[in-house]
């Protein structure tokens, strides 16, 4: 039996619900040091290069201990001199994140701040770059978790571009769902995460970055551990990590990929999750819920929906009955609007979208809600 | 049947050989913002702090992700003010390590640094207090891993305690088998991870630190991720990790404990682990090797051993042979001398010492290995 069975399946953007091999393949201990755990290193760093589509073998994963915030702050300080400026893009928690590193670091930035439920575009960062001649790179977060905005990507990596800024993007809810080639979006470097649309397990960030781009930092970064210069080149020295790795967390990501790999890599995850948001949306707004995002600013990836007007309707109580009957949802994360938040990814399925419907329907029936419609805005 | 058992023991400091109970653990997912997540979180912080004996409630252990250095380098960063000045204590790589990190971040520090085969005493720290008033803080590693030396803490503390300066101690590669009292040594914060003596997996670093003191240190940490007041906010703010935590790493450590309690906790993991180094120490002595450590100076955590003088003994060879047989070593990592290094603990007992021994004798017979004595010094 699957230890999983009995519990709620997350309906979250990660920690979330994982498939059984992913979870077995930590059933044994590895020596850090020892031959098959170099091996394993390896095959996992090449894969994990190999989801931006390089042709020309210009890029290079740096897998770092830690959680996505760790290799976001490790990338900012690492691949901008400390002398240099960022203008960060920002339109939720993630951004703003960004700057906050930033700051405690002591760099340079500016910002371009849109609404959360609003895409940051090309003509505003050319705007911004057109501004301020200082600024020598580029931060876009690709899908914001906070509301679950896909950004235009194709279009802010355009207009960086234009301006011959290196761009780095955030793509921890993203890659591996979302298609990002590197033929076709210049960027500098691209930051993920294990436990998002791997289906891995939390705790390794990586990031997919210039090899040439990246012999050039060295002494940039403002700490030891998350120096992403030094970590590369540990393990281009001897092939180990520089510090002790999470061997189980390595060795559960190497299985996840096989399966992302079997279900034909980011087109067949994407089409998946499509699908499951698609049941999602649809089984929602038949229920009488408004989505934040209009579909076409809507990432497969998590839903935000306002919350019910109803006096009947309470969030703890809505988590608390829908985790009785198997689903975790995530709470709101908007500055600006009482919502929650239901995610698509993981080892979860169209099927599981219709039951986490059904369950929906249940609660409120239980909970006394009348209409789910939001306040009028 | 155990997924390790086709596995070599690993006799290394970790990441080491864990229990079937411990990694079975990580087999469920885990909400990371659910109400039983927040709750194994509680539980595992209390436990941790349990461990330095603390009877006045005045100590509160902070988690943190990545690796023991992630915390080593939260710890100095943020319990030591941007203007102070630490004092670090140094006889090997991890006292090396803490020196390197201030010198990334900026921060003023001075060292002792004795050689790799000699303890740091407390007559030293005086005299380095003494002579120079501007240090605020020191810092010293418990149990040295590169040579497996035990610093002598009791003095080193009293003479940092009779200056008036806090102590911060690396004591990775000590907590939970030998034994640390708060009532007894006075310091300030002890760091360790969940993969060593409690015999966890890897991927969570935690300090165990005065309350009273964390509380002053906001806005001194160099780094949004590493900043272990944050983190300690974030904890008492909702119960919940700032950022992404690895939740499987922690349910593990949670079994971990289990097992280190049942044992008898840190009195009964040290007997056990005393027990594999005399017959580890006693069995290679009779087979002519010898360690660089005299007995008073060794911990029971892990013992170099001189490599032979004999022109067959060639280490990647020993490694691969003893491989072979089931057994994991570790390369020495002395400056100084051509060592290798056996470490004693993980889940593993006097038995496996024994085979280990046998291992290493039936090793050095097929490779032609004449005499295991070491070149005359």
């Amino acid at each position: 039996m699957d230890p999983n069975d009995d519990l709620p399946l997350l309906l979250t953007p990660g920690p979330l619900t994982t498939s059984a091999p992913t979870r077995r393949a930590m059933g044994r201990d590895w020596g850090s040091r020892d031959k098959d755990f170099i091996a394993l290193t390896a095959r996992v760093r090449e894969r994990l290069a190999a989801l931006v589509g390089d042709k020309e073998g210009e890029f290079v994963a740096v897998p770092l201990q830690g959680s996505g915030t760790f290799i976001v702050e490790a990338t900012l300080g690492t691949m901008m001199p400390r002398d240099g400026k960022m203008l960060v893009l920002v339109n939720g928690a993630y951004g703003k994140r960004m700057a906050a590193m930033l700051d405690i670091m002591g760099r340079s930035y500016a910002t371009v701040t849109c609404a959360e439920d609003e895409p940051v575009t090309g003509d505003l960062v050319a705007a911004a770059l057109k501004a301020d001649a200082a600024i020598t790179h580029v931060a876009a977060v690709h899908c914001e978790t906070t509301s679950g905005i896909l950004n235009p990507l194709g279009e802010i990596a355009a207009a960086v571009a234009a301006h011959g800024k290196p761009l780095l993007i955030d793509a921890m809810s993203a890659l591996g769902a979302i298609e990002l080639d590197a033929g076709k979006v210049p960027f500098l470097a691209v930051m993920a995460s294990s436990n998002k649309c791997l289906e891995g397990v939390p705790g390794i960030g990586f990031t997919i970055v210039k090899k040439v781009d990246l012999a050039e930092t060295a002494g940039n970064a403002h700490s030891l551990s998350l120096d992403l210069h030094g970590q590369w080149k540990g393990f281009e020295g001897n092939g180990q990590w520089r510090f002790t790795p999470p061997t189980h967390v390595l060795a559960a990501l190497d299985a996840a990929l096989d399966q992302h790999e079997a279900e034909g890599g980011v087109a067949g995850r994407f089409a998946r999750y499509a699908n499951n948001c698609r049941a999602l949306v649809d089984g929602m707004r038949a229920l009488g819920f408004e989505t934040l995002l209009p579909d076409a600013l809507q990432a497969p990836i998590i839903v935000t929906f306002h919350a019910p007007a109803d006096p009947a309707y309470q969030f703890a109580r809505f988590y608390d009955l829908l985790h009785a009957r198997g689903f975790a949802i995530y709470p709101g994360k908007l500055t600006a609007a009482e919502t929650f938040r239901i995610g698509c990814i993981g080892a979860l399925d169209r099927a599981d979208m219709t039951r986490a419907v059904a369950a929906v329907k249940d609660t409120i029936a239980e909970m006394g809600v009348k209409t789910c419609r939001p306040a009028a805005a």
